[in-house]
């Protein structure tokens, strides 16, 4: 299969938060956020497979900024990494303040989705090529991402997960 | 005020169809799409003046072609020409193939939005420099509609239309 | 098929405006409004033709007055005028003052629905008979209004268009 | 305070069942009901008193039809007897066939609001008087159901509830 | 079939008021309060019954208690007696003060659910066998409810409802 | 302040899973499955501390089961270890075999909240006191978690985070 570049599967998903979505506090529910996270990041899964995707997994995701009601939100995903049916999806959540028009980075989260065919099983998909600066590092730091997960879940031994064991031996 | 572009207010938004949004045909209702429509419009109307804006009108709108449970649906709304304090937007929505990846058109929409202070008063607003054919296109004939809708609402004598009453006259 | 009467089809639905359905102004969003409208409009298209409906289009519709939240909301549609398989929908919003009890009208807005068979087909639907004297001046209207549609899609010529010609040249 | 009749308080819900608002067998959630049932009767008994109203309880509600995804469903209420500041509201709901047009009767409810001024202190309300034939019927039962929900809520001995009483001695 | 105790049934739904099932006092709908209840009320059903189950009925509500936005509101629901294919689920909501940790009662409801299998048949279901102290007055209190449910659908004549008539014999 | 037990936040949400939250393949949506664990841990995070919480983070979570329409789930939130403001949350979901009535484990999640007052500072809350084996295994898992959390955002170097290092020397 042909490798793809990020920018195929690139989706933009500019929305206002609504009140229904917002905590107590006005502001954008960390849970509302997760979720329309997953669906952008669905769509940029699908666009690089051709394929029906399924939520593998979220990475460790950090709240640092309140969104509040009536905010513009954009999150933006693309495919990160390929593997062999799975890929890593690296998401930006940008907010806009209305006055001045600029935008400042809200969160970033990571998923994983895994392409599978009508029964549920696992389909080969292409590979990613990276192209810019930004996504070639992205590219790189996918794989010590999929190593401390096997790790975490026990299906790696530490000292086979050679690229995060370097990161600890310095 | 600086003249902006049409690419300055352009807002994109991609998301499923969702279960709770289709009709007993198990396509998007046409209430949901004018709704996404609506937020996706509100949006760039507030990236061009940096206001609050309001809704003020729908221009006809058909819908042409169903779109099914699952569909990946692009909604694009970008400023097509600016008046004293009301703008009009222009949105493509566009449909996508799950396994070609080809997107398709589904409908076109126009809606205008009125730019307002806190107390609601009409604020000044800057104008639309198009730039493209298509922004350039889409720009004189906003001026059209602009009239025929005054017509339609009895503020403007149709003798006045000029712009209309020629396509009257071939 | 035997004509029926606008009141045949009349459809009312009154309902609260909730916080879930409001902008960032306390007001109902224009998009919440259209759905609505969406959903009483359809209700009338199904009762005039007993088949089932598809929305066709939404004719220009002007947001002249906000809807706070919590407000007494009464969208009222009725078939204005039936083609051979298209309905014009006419459609009224009337909110209400909670302490004077007095309602007053917030909007307008015409819809067009086609009734089709189980196969999408478009199907014979039984022509209305207008009673009152508004129900009268819709119906003429009515086609006024489908010859401007045929004309801003390319598919009259504006010189055919007898009754829409008449208005520019007086 | 001058008495109303039902008509000036009747409010008509004309709506479709849609997909999230159906349970597994995809009929109409009993709770979706009740909620829909609510709002409606919430309008009927601010139209009667033209003050803040607040769901003081719900009588008994038999669910002997069920109602499936993508009917027209109409809920009617109007207050059937007004208290010093609670009012009794008789709700009918009515499904609809699309293809012969026939309503049939789906569920009957009764919902007792209360009037309450800013502070959330009781105030009076204007008296009902019915009019027609099941007017008057409601009317009367209303009050053996006041007299029953006292009883079982241990504010009145049953030997005081003359009407229910009445009801046990034949 | 082994009778089965209500702790096997019993269902606990703790969740958040959300701006979206407020009123316009900012305090939880009584519609949305009785559409959670129906939810933890029919699991608590297929729990006892391992069937496919439907509600039948509401018994009487009283919302004594306004319960505020943002609030921690708890449902628990249990089966509390069982007749050959139907069963009354008794409810109990309570609503957490966030600063002491006080947890207080809000409502009470009983709602009543069928068992069925797929073609809609009422089938046989366990027996309930009642364990502490309430809920052996809550299976006692089921029978009158039962004779009453019965009495006022005129399906049981008034002296006939033994277990009833008592009550107003004293 | 004095310790406080897991037991004392432990939080349960039972419902079901209703048609608006499934995806095309009818099962629920990941992003629905995370917002309502947010809201289950918020709770358990508001029992622990009696304060305001903030989601502060979502550890790695993975989706091993699909949970299809109409199924019983329950989220088990519970405090895991507390820090001076931050409180780790651990988060088991179960789903249940209607018929055989067997649950079994469908998700775990971690979440990390923060306690803050009315201005958004941070303030400091009870320890935890483990009392059973795997809550005192989660609660030794905990520093091991912040401290990689602390890792990967460049907070802490790598070499200071004991807990974790001894993972990768062995």
């Amino acid at each position: 299969m042909e490798a793809k570049s990020p920018s195929e599967s690139r989706t933009t998903l500019t929305d206002l938060v609504l009140p229904s979505e917002t905590n107590p506090l006005n502001n954008l529910f960390g849970g509302e956020l997760l979720a329309r996270m997953d669906r952008a990041a669905s769509i940029a899964a699908r666009r690089h497979s051709r394929r029906i995707v399924v939520t593998a997994s979220v990475n460790h995701v950090a709240f640092n900024k309140a969104i509040p009601l009536g905010s513009v939100v954009t999150v933006e995903a693309a495919v990160s990494r390929a593997f062999k049916s799975s890929m890593e999806i690296f998401i930006d959540v940008w907010v806009e303040d209305r006055e001045s028009g600029r935008r400042s980075k809200a969160n970033e989260a990571i998923y994983t989705f895994v392409a599978v065919d009508e029964t549920g099983t696992p389909v080969h998909i292409p590979p990613l090529k990276p192209e810019t600066e930004i996504e070639e590092q992205r590219f790189a730091a996918a794989l010590r991402r999929k190593q401390l997960s096997l790790v975490l879940a026990g299906k790696m031994k530490p000292a086979e997960a050679t690229e995060l064991k370097a990161l600890f031996e310095e």
